[in-house]
């Protein structure tokens, strides 16, 4: 008997309008009632499998041991591959779509150790379409292993490196700036770019950006109440600068959206120590290593 | 001391952007600390009580025994009453209003065999006024019935055969041809018709498809991945035909809503063997009939 | 060791679109297994202290025993305090920003009896930002106030006293008038005013009603469903008289919205016998005082 699991992290696009996310909380009552459900967020934008996979690993240091289960699947019922993957000894095993939804948080949690394709029957319900895997597939697979189904017998055991990887954008060190991408807006408005304070270190506490056709100053702060009424770059709650503006939604008035490309350069147009920028040394963090 | 209940599956038109489902929650675990709460949706829209039954009688056969509180209620602190039924020897109870809104799911569940009015005082919450019935009424109803309350407790007993029906729109044959209705729009923007794949069945995998002035071909197709640029038909996890794009929304893009007529007949135009279609025996089906 | 709390009810500004409230329920759920987390509403609009208060005032009647966490915070990471507040001998325990979200509720309870600052590190999560105190500081104080530890362990003890009070419009009598304003618009867009039948007690089934430009008739209604084709002013589930249409959003098709002023008046023009309404002592209740 494997070990037996309390939790279950749920996260998908399946939105909140319709009983989706529902129906799986109550086909995981029948088969496992004692486990907690914990819903991350259902509203990620519809089959837009990098923005789930952005929400998971900014969460995932947060979770407790348990079920991972995450559904962002616009390729439902075709080749796509139904997966469980074991990670950290079995600390937690993630369950979803094998379409790089769950590798971000796959390897913040330092790379699957045992993987299965969800091939067993016997650990499905019956479905008269193929539609709605997230109930049929994938929440069942959950509740068994909060039952204490091994991994295994889910289905075939397959090489954890052969999953498809997620891909995070890394930004670019160009002349003496850093071209960025803003990989999330969030409900206040608030846009994380992919990069963190230290790209940004010894370059003082006002910075230029630009996006589109914009040239802007902004202010390095360390609260939103700070900035006053400009622009902010805030070290989000994740360590990533974040472009905000003081209770009001930097999205909005400032025209960003996700993907968007933001470049961050010195103020003062001294590009004589370009500090981490420079270096190639640039790479992507979510969250802080550890939590404890 | 009837049966105790652990689980009250919830369904309301509140919406999430007031404390009215919080509330519920609260007095729920006031009164039946036991209880787990599954939240089906609370997005019903306003007082729509035929999308209200379609979304219960959808998810009906998912659910862990217990208590279903579903609340859409115009007419609420009105002359319509406020009802508990218990179905399938006492394997759920349904509370709600009198209006149609729980009847599919009961007679889903082979229909009702115990109903009381709630009319026993000593059951509801004190209220300064009577709008918030599933706070004062419903709410501590399904609480007392987890606590082992037996049904005749709550109040006046009735005969389930007076209840008011639900509605759910039939399929018409009409010379080789099928009119369906658009029973749901998902946040998908996927259009579940009133018919299954047998009623068409027969008619090859391509279809015409008919709504408001426009006539196109639709494909049938097992999932969303395989539809291609066109038109799919695809058999929902409800075993229902709807009118899907691949990763798109159909209802935006065609002009779709709930309650819009669709005509589906042969593309060949030979209506020589009409199948299913033309016997008559069109009749409407919500999800397969056994789960296990 | 202090009492243990078996619930959290939550409330905040955070929305439902990111993953905030998921990552709020796993870290209580890690820190605290046994706490049934309720959620209120996460939808007070963005930064709106006020209408946060309320919300939370209307639902604090119907809470159970425990601690209530509520994050309604633009100013975090700023000067003001994070606090928690033990009201009722102890029944339940605030904790959120000191910057009057809390305050009207306390106030509901009797008042805070004793009170500190989050101040002690050893029971926050490190952060690499501040802008999430709901994750770092507040919901790690909720779940350790659930395992039983002490109020005074988590930080500095203060004076209840010295907490920023919250602001609750009264309604103002004027020339044998009510001008009162809009509390709160619910999703079904009934405008909630702060005044209660008691204050057109008199008055008869008909009042005028003024806002804006227009001057309208509205019937005094106990239920939606009997107001007819007009306007309705009917006491709603909280004891409050509110602006209501049948099964159409008074808001919407008269343009009201939160923080409009509305001025009743009797209708027959009679202001010999202004009842409540002129002798000055109109004042705001929330909700009747006590539930059971």
């Amino acid at each position: 008997m494997a070990r037996r699991y309390g939790n279950i992290s749920f996260l998908t696009d399946y939105g909140t309008v319709d009983e989706f996310v529902g129906v799986v909380h109550a086909v995981i009552a029948d088969l496992a009632p004692h486990a907690r459900v914990i819903d991350l967020t259902h509203q990620i934008p519809a089959h837009d499998v990098r923005a789930g996979a952005l929400a998971l690993v900014r969460a995932v240091q947060y979770l407790p041991s348990g079920v991972v289960l995450a559904v962002v699947d616009p390729g439902v019922g075709t080749a796509r591959k139904a997966i469980a993957v074991e990670v950290a000894g079995g600390e937690a095993v993630f369950v979803g779509p094998d379409n790089g939804l769950l590798a971000p948080a796959i390897a913040m949690c330092g790379g699957g150790e045992r993987a299965v394709l969800l091939t067993n029957p016997g650990f499905q319900l019956p479905a008269p379409g193929v539609t709605f895997a997230g109930r049929d597939v994938f929440a069942p697979a959950a509740a068994h292993l909060c039952n204490g189904v091994d991994l295994a017998e889910l289905g075939e055991t397959v090489d954890p490196g052969v999953l498809l990887p997620g891909i995070v954008p890394l930004p670019r060190p160009e002349a003496g700036s850093i071209v960025c991408e803003i990989l999330w807006v969030d409900r206040f408005g608030n846009c994380q770019l992919n990069v963190g304070p230290e790209d940004v270190d010894g370059w003082g506490d006002r910075v230029r950006l630009r996006y589109a056709d914009t040239t802007r100053a902004a202010t390095v702060s360390a609260t939103y109440g700070t900035i006053g009424g400009g622009i902010g770059l805030v070290v989000d709650s994740y360590g990533m600068l974040s472009v905000c503006l003081d209770r009001r939604s930097a999205a909005d008035e400032l025209g960003l959206a996700v993907g968007d490309a933001v470049t961050l350069a010195r103020l003062d147009g001294d590009h004589g120590d370009e500090g981490t920028a420079g270096d190639g040394g640039i790479s992507v963090r979510l969250g802080p290593p550890t939590r404890r």
